[in-house]
Formats: C-alpha cells, structure tokens, sequence
C-alpha cells in the first residue's frame, strides 16, 4: 500500500474554546521498522483528554489532537514487526513509545520509562509530535498496539485502553486471591471499570460513593457492599477490614482520606488512580495504626494489557458506554458530557469512516 | 519474694511545667498469671516522652510517668511465665500488652492490636494505670519482656527498645538483599539507628540531611553516600536509584516530599517513623512516575525485636548515647536537652539503685 504522507484529525487550537475542534492535517512521525499503521475505527473520550485540552495539566502544544483510547485495524506493518499482521484489530491506548531498553523497561515496567512518549501532546526523540486518537490514523510501535480479542466489540474495548488499563493494572499487581476485599471509592468511567475487574479477579467489592445514587449501579457493577461516604462515621465498621482500595475520585474536598486508611488492614494499599487538582494533606500519623501505604499508579504494562483484554472477552465485561459519531460536533457533545460530568460512564467516538476517507 | 504493693516513679504533673518531676509512690497493675516484674536499671529518653508530657500529642492522663525504653532485671515471674526467669535481664519497649488473640496479633502484628496498651499515659482494660521507666519498676506481660543479649551494655540497649526497633523494623520488612540501596532521612536518635541497622543488614546507605553538620558521623555510622538536601536539585542524580526511604526526619517544614518520590524505583516506599506535627501534602501525581508509596511504621513485632538485639549484639552496635543518673534534676537535664534537640543522638537515664531502693 501506498505510504500515506498526511493524517487527518480533530484539533483542538485554543484552550480557552477547547471543546471547539477544527479539522486539520497533519504530517504522522516516521514510519520506522517496529511500527503499525492504524486506520483508527473508534476512540473513547478520557478525561485526560478534557485536563489537557484546557490546560488544566499545564502546558499544551497546539493545535493538540486527543485521544488515548483507540481501536482500529493494522493497514501497514514494518519489517521488524513480529506481534501484529496487516488486517489485525489493534487498540492503542495512552503510550505510544518506550525505550524498551532501561532498567525500568526492562523489569516489564515501561509505563515508567524516563523516555516515554505519550500518545499525544507529547514529542518523540527526533521532534516529531504524537498526535491521538480522534484522528484518521495513528502510528507506533508494536509493542504499544494490542490485539483485540474477537468476542470484544469495538466501542466496548476503546475505554479498556485507558480507563480499563489505569484500574485494572494496579488491582491485577495487589490482587493476592480470591476473595481479596477491595474497596473501590468514586463510580465514574474509572469506577465502573474497577468495580468490574475487582469482581472479575474474584474479590469481594465495597463501593464508597457520596451519597446514594450510585448504589443500584455498583451492585448491578458487581459491589457486594454500598457505603455511602457522606455519612458520619461511614468507615468505623470497616476498620482493618479492606486489602487494599483503589480510590478512582477526581475529587480531594472533603475527602477523608484518615477514614479510608483506617479500612485498610496491616499493610494494605490505598491507590490513587483518581488525580485530584487539589493535594491531599497527609500525616505520617494516620499510617500508624496499620502500616498502610498511599500511593499510585500510571496505566498498565503491556502483560497487564494483553491479560486485561483477554479476561474482558472471556467473562464478558463491557463498559457502560454511550457511542457518539465523530465529527467537530460530535466531539465538541462529547468533550462537554465530560466536563459537566454528565456521563455514565463512557463516551466513546464512532463512525470514523464517515468523517475521514 | 513478697509482694512490692507500690512502685516509685518521677512523675509530670503539669503539662506547663514539663520537665520539672515529683517522685511519687504508685499502685502497679495486679500481677497477673503471664506477667513479669522488672527492677529498673536504666531507660532512655525518647522523643515521645517529650511530646507526651508537653501534652503536644493530645491528653496526657496526670501524673504521667514517661520512659518507654527500659532494661531491668526479672525480679518475679508470673506462674505461667516461660520465656524468662528470675535474674534475666530484659527490655521493655513501648509497648506492654496485646490481646494476641485478634487476627493482628495472630499474624504477629502485635503492634497493630487494637486492643493494645501502650507503656504509658494509657489505661489496661481494667482501669489500671500504665507507668513508664522513669521509675522503680515495671510490671508487664512476658511477651513484651526481651531477653537482652549479653554482649549488649544495659545503658547501649535501652535505645533499642523504641528509637531501635522502630527503624530496624521497617528496614527489616522492606529488606530485599544485599546491596539494597536505602536513604535514611534525618540524622537524630531514630536516623542514626537506621544508619547501623541499614549497614548491618547490607544495604548501601544515602543520607539525606540539611547542610553538611552531620555529614562525618552519617559516614562513621555506616552511611556510603552524604546528600545535602538544601542543595537544589540534590534528588536529580537520584531518579529511581533508591528501593526504598527511612525519612526519620520530625519536620515537614520545607520539606521536599516529591523530590524525595522521584529517587525512588518502581514501587518503591518511603516510610516515615518521623512523625512531623504538620502534614506532608501530597498529591497523587507526584506517585505515578515510578508507583511508590508512602507511608509509616509502629514499633515492630516480637520476631523482631529478638533479631535486631541479636544483630546489635552480633555486630557490636551501639547507639551514640550520653547517660545521666536518673533524679529530679536528672530527668530534668534530660528532657531538656531533647526538648533542645541537643543530643547527639540519645540519652539514656542509668544509676537507679541511687533513687530508689
């Protein structure tokens, strides 16, 4: 096939109107030896999206194209590429280089590269800018795009590469058998996933959410407890109770993070794959009573991938995922559903053969 | 021996007026079937102390007698005692009794009982009075009685049984092999343990303290690196090197708690036994780079309480420690000096045949 010298995509430019895309061209870094070729078919909206787009996390390189959740099908392999074939449905989600080579990497750690490239809003080595998913197409290299199993639908696997991986990963390294009692705090695209993967890995769920309306859908999730974190004491009967809580707020107000730790029993884990704007404000004091740990955790290794994707299609889990077709309004209804929050739990863009050809 | 029905003790009496103590006369706990009575030989003088009798830790229960770092002699054994006899020299720690019956104390955490009584300014389900060692005697259960090694110096061991076995213990849990790289924050009566103990059980020691004052006693007690921490940027060089922190420091004031993080590997922790009155701020950005964690420390179990005064008796380790006759005026000078933070790095109270007979 011919080598395609311009993608298209849709492009954020101004971050003060940032749900406001423009359709623009765009030179793809070098295809190089290791990399696939991806007609992209699908891609969730992530809220790292919408943190970026802003400038909520800093500095943006514009005009930036988002996207970190990206299914498509492999339309050019290189010649070192041994893991994927033309034709292969693939999912890419938010890193798209590593050196392969350090010390990190290789302990299979290389969601903690110091080389890494994001999937966008990021610069490889030679200058060139990675450009994500609401797009036509997207290059790297193999080790970064993953098989999807066939019993996944599109739509369903787009959130998995984000939001899917973020949870999953650090449940899967802390998960220590069946039965493990994991506590899950917030229900949002995050949430709903963990609560998922915590029951499909066998452990038994307690959900924290403020007040009750996420209640019906963390039992329908998989919860077998619903505590309501708004009430005083919530966390009293619960003491050295929980292995470990994976803590998927985006929220620090008024969060009781003393309470949480004292669930946890001797040594558990308390992670924090929410990323409050806000500090918490700790005292090494709070992990006396049970030599507990707060910590967090970036994305998931390409094992932790590939594992993830394959318990999806074997017991079946799907997100909770509204599909919207891509187009500038499509992305700007999406953008705006996640910045007021108004999503249960996923939104993912669509019918990309009808925006680019 | 007949019954002592009353124990001598310097007690606080005034919360404003720390370091001034009254001897009084108390009532010990009734003896029980599993407790032994120690005749007190010397105690150290801890940090804990201070802030319990300056009432910075919340209500101290008056009078309070302090000292939770005793060695003494058995004098009685309770009819169920069979870990000691009488004329074994022991050490009390911080802690003088556990259920051992919960699942803590069953999987040898009794340190994280919730039922457990602390060696002072704490009450026994009965409503008797804990004493500390700034004093005749103590009454305990034998399981928090240790059998002191006799190559150990009496004055050289009272440290240990808090200072000491809260650094060893952390050091010990989180110890993966020889050549382990472990930073030790903060060169005082806990950080200058850790320094041995980190050294004794192989790691490669990094000291971590502001200017260079203590720079020559870190590497005289074992440290193989030096870093000033108010230099900028003195993490840089570190990113990833280190498997895990000891931060001893009792101070968050401009304390740099993400650069720390970053010299930090893959999952590493930084456990805190400083217990700073103002919290750290954290943000759970500042983990994800490299997936630490934070967190702390209580004492350590009776497993390895044993081998730490093995291991100081085998390699010869010493605490640097300056010892004062105890008496009015002795406990007096004593906690005034660590109230000043002037010790390099322990005082220990000895000679108490003189005050109480």
């Amino acid at each position: 096939m011919a080598e395609l010298k311009e993608f298209e995509g849709f492009a954020v430019t101004d971050v003060s109107d940032c749900t406001n895309v423009t359709k623009i061209k765009f030179t793809p870094k070098t295809f190089e030896d290791y990399d696939v070729e991806v007609k992209i078919k699908a891609c969730g909206i992530c809220g790292s999206d919408c943190h970026t787009v802003s400038g909520q996390w800093g500095h943006v390189d514009l005009p930036v194209i988002v996207g970190h959740e990206i299914i498509g099908e492999v339309i050019r392999a290189g010649p070192k590429v041994s893991t994927l074939n033309v034709g292969d449905r693939v999912g890419v989600g938010a890193q798209v280089w590593a050196c392969l080579k350090c010390e990190n990497c290789k302990a299979g750690e290389e969601t903690y590269c110091p080389h890494l490239v994001d999937t966008y809003n990021a610069k490889y080595a030679d200058g060139s800018t990675a450009y994500g998913g609401y797009a036509s197409h997207i290059r790297c290299h193999e080790y970064f795009a993953f098989k999807i199993p066939e019993k996944l639908k599109t739509e369903s696997a787009a959130p998995m590469m984000c939001a899917g991986i973020t949870t999953y990963a650090p449940l899967k390294k802390n998960f220590t058998g069946p039965g493990m009692k994991i506590g899950i705090i917030g229900v949002g695209g995050l949430g709903h996933f963990a609560i998922m993967w915590a029951k499909a890995l066998g452990g038994e769920v307690y959900v924290f959410s403020r007040g009750d309306k996420k209640k019906a859908d963390s039992l329908k999730l998989g919860a077998s407890h619903y505590v309501d974190s708004t009430v005083k004491g919530f966390h009293e009967s619960l003491t050295n109770k929980l292995d470990m809580i994976l803590c998927c707020a985006n929220s620090s107000e008024n969060f009781e993070l003393e309470s949480y730790l004292r669930t946890l029993r001797i040594n558990g884990k308390f992670v924090s794959v929410g990323l409050p704007e806000q500090p918490f404000t700790i005292k090494a004091q709070a992990f006396t009573s049970n030599a507990c740990f707060f910590g967090s955790s970036h994305l998931g290794n390409r094992e932790e991938m590939i594992e993830m994707l394959n318990l999806a299609a074997e017991k079946g889990i799907e997100p909770w995922n509204e599909t919207i077709p891509i187009s500038k309004e499509g992305v700007k209804k999406g953008l705006e559903k996640n910045f007021k929050n108004d999503i249960r739990y996923r939104v993912t863009l669509t019918d990309y053969e009808k925006s680019f050809n």
